[in-house]
């Protein structure tokens, strides 16, 4: 089967690039002594995750729960779960997990720990903990005080649980390379801060987890690193690009869609739209359009409807209905997460097809 | 079950605003003689297609063809598809699912439309042709010339099909009641110009379909509809409200957070981001934020990562991990297309469980 026989859209992995992509990320982590335990939100695919601990991944991770089930139940024992879990139901499903393999979690505040030790102990399992400290995301993690030391030492203090040391997401670092000297500098004084209460506190840290893809490729001069959890990394897209961390050829995941409706005068119509693009906005640069065409970059996807790309081209283009063309979406993660399958390419020729087991595992 | 059982984030229907927005609007087409033809791809429910026709809908509209095949599976025998479809695969499924019941397509080329009648032809079935005229949206639809009306002599000329009528999408009314009335004057003067051409060239147009939700209560007022296709009207979303086509109390979809993290200052981080509510901005208004929180109004939903919602809120409030929040989407139908399945409630009470069936079929 080639990629003509498949119906559109369609998303079609390039397993040469994604290839590449998995290659080059764990020889950077190996020639560092970083630990690599990539973000599988990319994907969501468990055929991906096992490439990525057969190039040497220390294990995966996830966002939510639903996320982990999937990838144990695909056989993978070695699960970071980066969401502050709240709630019995939550815990038990923690707990099941970790009957099942070794199993991790962020935390960010002394309740979210407690109830999950106190699961872990009635469950008779050891559930790992590593603390979150906000770095400038602002999103989660604990502001750097002595506060919150004293809630890591009660932490660090509950039985069922394993003290990992700490973790941080860097999410605020990505624009290109001139910001970046900057923000590595500035992160850096942070981390540094991090460092000195801990030490003053004695609270061991001997995970010491951070980034993003964007980041990635400089995790060696962020202080201390001792593993990273990029996800973009697999796949690359648009905004990576835009980042100046990736360029278009290195973009494994792409949208092969065809052209529909070219009535509209200076516009072709794409059958794909935010269902199958999502309507994630550019991160960086012009911050316009969703989504570059591989054989048109001329063309601009100007719009998404639900179910239409909108696609502005010059009045005396050659497209016609019928013709297709191939989408680097924005955000691969939100793209990958609409659909239910995935076709793996060898140029034009599909070689397999993956489920994207994970998909909509919100909760 | 009560909704305090469900595991967040869960999405929630309510029943009695579900039935009271299906009545409103069936009740308004029954006053107004104008057909029914609920756009599904809102809601991705064959149980909701079915209260649709219940309550005297003529037959149901979807945007993709996979969308058509669940609810024929699902027993609905009249099914409109507002899309071009392109290419022998999916002419093959177009003339399997005319052979299970009525089906009709929109088409806005002659290629299209002849793609559609040889399959129709070889296949022994009868596809419904709606030609779709472009009023203003610039998506899909011919503009209204004599070039158009020739290319439609043509079509209605072709073995295989029935000509039912014309289509227009009024997507680009959108705002609110003052600027709507501009708006619907303006329609009327290139609805009139269209049907003057269809007259000189004696088309006649049994079928004219238009209307989408924020115009949908004014569509007596549009020349010569016969049947109208809003979808959103069912739920209602945060844009609706924002297009002063229906207040907070009438939206019967939200969605149950709960409280994640407070650990930044002046935030409350929800378990839902764009994966859950969709990145869909709000396309009128201020266009800010992502969602509207029933309980605290005044919290704003500014930013979403893709599994964390970020709440601003006063940095005295109140707000503990573990509360749970109902919002409501700023679109509805990109965030129920994220999900499995949704809840039915009466006030806390859980009284049953749909599958989204439709979810994801793009192609």
């Amino acid at each position: 089967m080639t990629i003509h026989d498949l119906e559109t859209p369609a998303l079609l992995i390039d397993a040469t690039v994604l290839d590449r992509n998995l290659r080059t990320m764990a020889e950077y982590c190996s020639d560092h002594t970083l630990a690599l335990r990539p973000h599988t939100k990319t994907h969501k695919i468990p055929e991906i995750a096992r490439l990525q601990l057969q190039h040497g991944a220390a294990g995966i991770t996830v966002a939510k729960l639903g996320e982990a089930e999937v990838m144990a139940d695909a056989g993978i024992t070695d699960i970071l779960i980066v969401y502050p879990l709240w709630g019995e139901k939550k815990w038990k499903r923690l707990t099941d997990l970790a009957s099942r393999g070794r199993i991790a979690v962020a935390v960010d505040s002394l309740v979210v720990a407690a109830g999950v030790a106190q699961a872990a102990k009635a469950a008779g399992v050891e559930i790992g903990i590593r603390a979150e400290f906000d770095t400038g995301f602002h999103r989660c993690g604990w502001a750097i005080t002595t506060d919150a030391m004293a809630e890591l030492e009660k932490i660090i203090a509950l039985p069922g649980l394993r003290w990992d040391g700490i973790l941080v997401y860097p999410g605020h670092i990505m624009g290109n390379q001139n910001t970046r000297e900057r923000d590595i500098e500035h992160e850096n004084k942070i981390l540094d801060a991090l460092f000195e209460l801990l030490d003053s506190a004695s609270i061991p840290y001997p995970v010491v987890s951070g980034g993003n893809t964007p980041a990635a490729f400089a995790s060696h001069r962020f202080h201390r690193l001792t593993e990273i959890r990029p996800g973009t990394y697999v796949f690359n897209d648009r905004n990576t690009v835009e980042a100046e961390s990736a360029e278009f050829n290195d973009c494994a995941l792409t949208v092969l869609v065809t052209v529909v409706s070219t009535s509209i005068s200076g516009r072709a119509i794409l059958d794909a739209g935010s269902k199958t693009l999502s309507a994630d906005a550019l991160l960086s640069g012009d911050r316009l359009g969703y989504g570059y065409i591989l054989q048109h970059p001329e063309f601009k996807l100007k719009e998404l409807s639900e179910e239409h790309g909108h696609l502005g081209i010059p009045n005396h283009s050659r497209i016609r209905i019928g013709d297709r063309l191939r989408v680097v979406p924005n955000h691969v993660c939100t793209c990958i997460n609409l659909h239910d399958r995935v076709y793996l390419v060898e140029g034009e020729q599909v070689i397999d097809e993956w489920k994207v087991a994970a998909r909509g595992k919100v909760a």
